[in-house]
């Protein structure tokens, strides 16, 4: 036996136990109550919870944006995600003008090869979407690409119209892929933003404003209606207000498959982060913008009572100096996202299970098993079970820490967290069956990710 | 005094009661229990209700399209409305690529002009939005013009965007008027025309199959939602299914100002006509299409409770030879449209009254008083109070009739109607204080009608 | 000509014009631009509405109550009302354990007699259901009661069950009258009670914590439920809360006819004031009790939109020293109820109209229209017509005021409303024909009004 | 080891995986992919599911009735149960008028005693609260009660009113005990029954009409409103109806923790089976009663979407000779339920995972992890894990059967699905870690069974 993890407690979204877990080749082979047999490491889980290794259904590393990237690259990026307790992630290949999904996905690979020290595998985001197109779609699906983002915002670049939605949808549901969208209503946003500069608002603050939360609500009502036309399931990204999350649970409530998916800064910051001093506020442009925080209690029951099933970072940094500050003068020029891949795991266990929103069975549900059902990793991903691929994370629920930019991994000069305090760290992380990190420390090397052909779409 | 109406029972939204009404120059002057002041001309009311004359906000007379025009006219249209009980419409004045409002406008009036039979309102269609045409919509509501329709469905041609569409709500709101909206979602609609007819299905029905009642749910969803974002209240025309009923009432019931009319043919007809043997279907052909006929129901539902507040007919009439016959090969290429300004009010008061579906006083709300305070006519119009207009149907609830297309006076080959057999219909018309139609005689002359300037809108 | 109104402006829930009013024998005989004819009086209504009499519903004059009774007998109660622009009451007769309802009205009719100064009708508020009772309502029908109360509060004395409830409905709908519902949870409260006196929890403010908002929304759906068994209507009396206004607002989108009546106290009183020092408190201790003030706006919206169709008062007026004194230590002990009957119209029309909450229009169905027309007193009151009984307001809409005590003629040594400062009174006020009211000047004579037989009710 | 199950594909509500299972000592000791080492017996799950035990947490065995008892004691019916791949059951203890908690659950442990073939609580039904009873619901929890049974039907026998249910939901919160509702308006019922046969409608179908399933909504709602007043969780019994099913819903919509369980016969059979001819339909007297077909896709929505959480059975058991026939000439006096407890998971296997309506994970989670967690019985029972009890069923998915009463083990002369084929069947059951039922053959004896001490409720 390659790895054995002893007198931990095993948590699944069904089930708590205590348990000694058996590694071999990769895979979990045996789960007792105690394993006799020697093993060639020996990981002590005394205290701790073994869990899946946590799954990010949604990152942007190395993302090319007006001539510079995203700070992260498929390095620095799963080192760091790893050092939270993340042992895979699916990125999104984003499809040029006029480019073939092919071209789109080779280009997302060769950025990861070499680098990912852990698997991961591709949405792509359809921007441009033309008969060949859609008919590459079952190609890429062959090829393990099993979800595909399309975007209602970003008129004029990334925004598709709704017929060309429609036509994704349907051919995806064919081909059992996930539809992602990110539901903004480009057009009015479009409109706000330039009122906005017309009247001199330039400040980060002005980039919330132009993005209101009614502006999410319709575009998720509107991508829900057209994906019930094209009977065809759909999965919203980055939800982060109520009036969007009434659209999903209303549509639940009717029996239709509809997804979505929250993130932590979603739940733990708010508008007022734009008011901070001076410039302090680009720190938190990304799209859709914070809330007002009323509506944390309205995530935070969503996602324990099912209604959100997914909680993933969206991390998409930019450097404080030298990135963001290209919108000093103008918030529309901040380039939009911010850095998160890395304290997912431990903001989500503080601010749900430390605070008993959530149980650490649906903790372990939101950031590792579904996102693996819905998008086809499971059940070699997001599961404790004899089989599974062996990623996972040793959990010691009394470990205390600061979030701090200096002592995170991420390659970014900031965090929206900084100072944030909180219990419950990995002690271990294990991932193909190795360990990746060690009381803080990286063992792994660049390069050893693997990528994965994703298998279709699983309801749950 | 000019007209003295005896014996008769006057009914409006609130009352019904017995009375003797006085009429002096265009005006009623009087109401009272018994007038025994002698008069020119006496109107003997007995059996008879006494109410204001029915305003059809929707018609689309003379209306240009692909080379021909509405088979009515200025003329014909009112001389066939009068018939029927209505005694003033607000027709649609549609701007052309490039045009300007005032353009717009004066041609309109040209074509009513020297025609008219009674008092006749614009609304003017906005179809090519620019900053221009956003300043001049002040200047048409000095015009009289205190309404502006908008479309979410024909793309390439009439379609706005949500931009225009939020754009022109916050600019008519500041002005004083109000947004009417076509809902129906046009991309998806162009896209499932082409697919049908790509699979060769060409008949009329799928006309219907190209605009499912989802599509017309959603795009007015969204059109509350931009409404709600400017903050301006909103009318949605022609709505024909529970799925955009749900919308408006989900909006009134949290106090939103969201309104909405239907028409005769949602209310009686259904998508089984479509059915009908050879290309008879295409008589049906208007959009929204006609529906399954479980929403009858819910619009009958709608009317009584007050979600819907007004009953207009989208008369827009295309001869069955001649006209629709340009799609018997391609439903897509069948004028829009059906002739209704004649039959609106017999064929409310039988299905709605007779039926015991509303009050004889929400009848008379419906097809006049609402229409006539939402739209600025108010108290002018709309009512039967002393200093208002003297435009008033003397209404025989007894009075049998047939509908057919040669008896009728709308100048179109068909009724969609033929055969329909009812109770009750207008015995004398008055407008502006003269007898207009007497006992089935048109005693008027072309041109008497006036445009009338309407009053900034006055929500109800 | 016994009255001519001139030159007011005439308000119904319908139209607002100019005209003058003129009355012959109690009735309003003719309504025209100018009435050139001489007149017994004239009243001057320049700038001043004229509009029907205000109906207040839900009375308790001369209510016995554990050996003396509410302040106001039949004299002073319609005295207090007249001033305030009310000009019919319909008054609660509750019957006694074991008798007839027979019994019942003529009791209350004794009461009444020789003393009320304007009509009046009577509700039975039935309490002691047997086979005899139920067949007694038909009868008590007949003699002009075609409303009937119950209660699911105040269990041990005025509490029926649900099957008496579902019982009596059933056969008030087959006589054509309506249950009208005090709905709040008397099981619940009951165990509150005593919960709070045990934990010696016995100031006034602890009446409204022992019956919390969701008791009386749990008994409102509750109501509706077993009315909708019962295929009969239901009114609510005196809805406090958004808890219940939710119920009948689900109720009405189903097309089901659920109607209520909140009150001015709901509408402008809270919570706090139970907790203004001393006893202070005991001045609104009335059931259902003042709710948080948050529930002010769900009110006035269901007002505006029609969820809510009436306003009355509730006036069961107890003296703070002498009566309310009874519960000064325990709060169980204070005699229920509070004074309103003279305030209504200038209180409504003060914190509605004037804050633009509701039209004027509104304003009129809400405290007259509507109320006639559900409780059979249309269309002889509740409206301006020829034909109606001469009972009307002249309202000058400018006139301010402060509301004492003092000034007031309840019989009663307290207002709820004491210092409260608003605008817009009756100038004169008519009844049956005569000037009841002029310029704050009673000049009636008790005895005047006349018991009313009311019809079936008509929903509307 | 005692028991090796070999080749079988492990089942629960997160997971389906390829294990071989170790059982020693009455647990499950190991879970691997394959166990090498030797054991007392192998159990052979090539080409079958391995799950957990059933669990039914709504059983009569052995209730006394009118005189005599229903027809299964706790040996004909727990053998009965094992056979259907059962492996523990909650039976109810019904309070007697005045008697103690402590002396009922005596009762029913003595009526157990000796009998049962595998491990059973006890709710307890509280049909008569005192304050003493109320200060005895700790012990009984202490005792291993942790779930209390309450009535809002059968007036004048078990019905509590609302008061009572306040007390005891508040009671049992603070004890850690859940409340289960019966919920069905008893008042109407009460009269709707003496109505039905004073009209001499005494036929089995008029049983149905007493009860209509807005007197299950009205209920369900207002005990989930009390739930809500006492801040404690409620827990609907065999709930049948869109009309429960839709305020179960609304609760958890808004976060509050409402659950429900539903049983086969509400999703298989309907209310035609009361037309059945002669005296048949009392086979299907039950309360509440069969209902209108239509609801049976709402209920399978509600079990998909989580809205619906356990699947008992309500095995109540009644001789169609001897006893049902009591009620032949009077509806009312049909003894109230109907035989299950052997074909639950057979039928919802069939019906659920082979017609796609619900995996077979939330097959095993409604029928048996879900009632553990919420009972107290996890982790014991109610999943597969190292340290769990070795309560396991080997489940062939292909095998075919046709329902019999004479084929069927429980002591009843009938069956509700005579005739019933299905495919899906235990091919052995485990309990206590020793084989109960192989291929069949019932392997265990008498008395086996244990009284389990049930752990605190345990929100899901």
């Amino acid at each position: 036996m390659d790895i054995k993890i002893t007198n931990g407690t095993v948590i699944t979204p069904t089930d708590t136990y205590r348990a000694d877990i058996g590694i071999q080749k990769g895979k979990i082979v045996e789960v007792a109550q105690r394993i006799s047999g020697g093993a060639k490491e020996v990981v002590d889980a005394t205290g701790a919870y073994v869990f899946p290794g946590g799954i990010d259904m949604h990152t942007h590393l190395d993302m090319p944006f007006m001539g510079s990237s995203s700070s992260d690259d498929f390095e620095t990026g799963t080192i760091a995600a790893a050092h939270g307790g993340t042992t895979c992630i699916v990125d999104f290949a984003i499809q040029g003008k006029g480019e073939s999904l092919k071209k789109t996905l080779n280009a997302w690979k060769a950025r990861a090869r070499g680098k990912a020290v852990f698997d991961y595998g591709f949405h792509i985001a359809i921007c441009d979407l033309t008969e060949r197109i859609l008919q590459e779609i079952p190609k890429a699906v062959a090829e393990g690409v099993t979800s595909f983002k399309t975007f209602l915002a970003y008129k004029g670049a990334l925004m598709i119209d709704d017929g060309a939605l429609f036509q994704i949808l349907r051919k995806c549901n064919e081909a059992g892929a996930l539809v992602m969208i990110h539901a903004e209503n480009g057009d009015i946003i479009d409109l706000l933003v330039k009122d906005l500069l017309t009247q001199r608002k330039t400040a980060p603050k002005f980039h919330a404003r132009s993005r209101p939360p009614e502006a999410e609500g319709e575009a998720t009502g509107r991508a829900i209606a057209i994906a019930q036309m094209a009977g065809a399931p759909i999965y919203v990204v980055h939800l982060s207000c109520k009036e969007a999350l009434d659209k999903v649970q209303e549509a639940r409530d009717n029996g239709f498959p509809a997804f979505a998916e929250t993130c932590p800064q979603y739940l733990i910051l708010s508008y007022k982060n734009y008011e901070e001093p001076g410039f302090n506020g680009a720190k938190y442009v990304m799209s859709p913008p914070l809330r007002d925080k009323s509506n944390h209690a309205f995530l935070w029951q969503g996602l324990a009572s099912g209604d959100l099933q997914v909680i993933s970072t969206d991390h998409c940094p930019f450097n404080f100096k030298g990135q963001k500050d290209r919108g000093k003068k103008d918030f529309s020029q901040i380039p939009n996202g911010a850095p998160g891949i890395e304290n997912r795991l431990c903001l989500i266990y503080n601010e749900g299970v430390n605070k008993k929103r959530i149980s650490v069975n649906r903790f372990v549900d939101l950031v590792s098993t579904t996102p693996a059902k819905l998008f086809g990793l499971y059940p070699e991903k997001g599961t404790v079970t004899v089989g599974s691929d062996a990623d996972l994370v040793v959990f010691d629920p009394k470990q205390k820490y600061t979030i701090r930019a200096k002592t995170n991994h991420q390659n970014v000069d900031y965090t929206p967290y900084e100072g944030y305090k909180g219990k419950g760290a990995p002690r271990v992380v294990i991932a193909q069956g190795r360990v990746l990190i060690k009381e803080g420390k990286f063992l792994g090397r660049p390069g050893q990710g693997r990528y994965v052909k994703r298998k279709p779409m699983r309801l749950v």
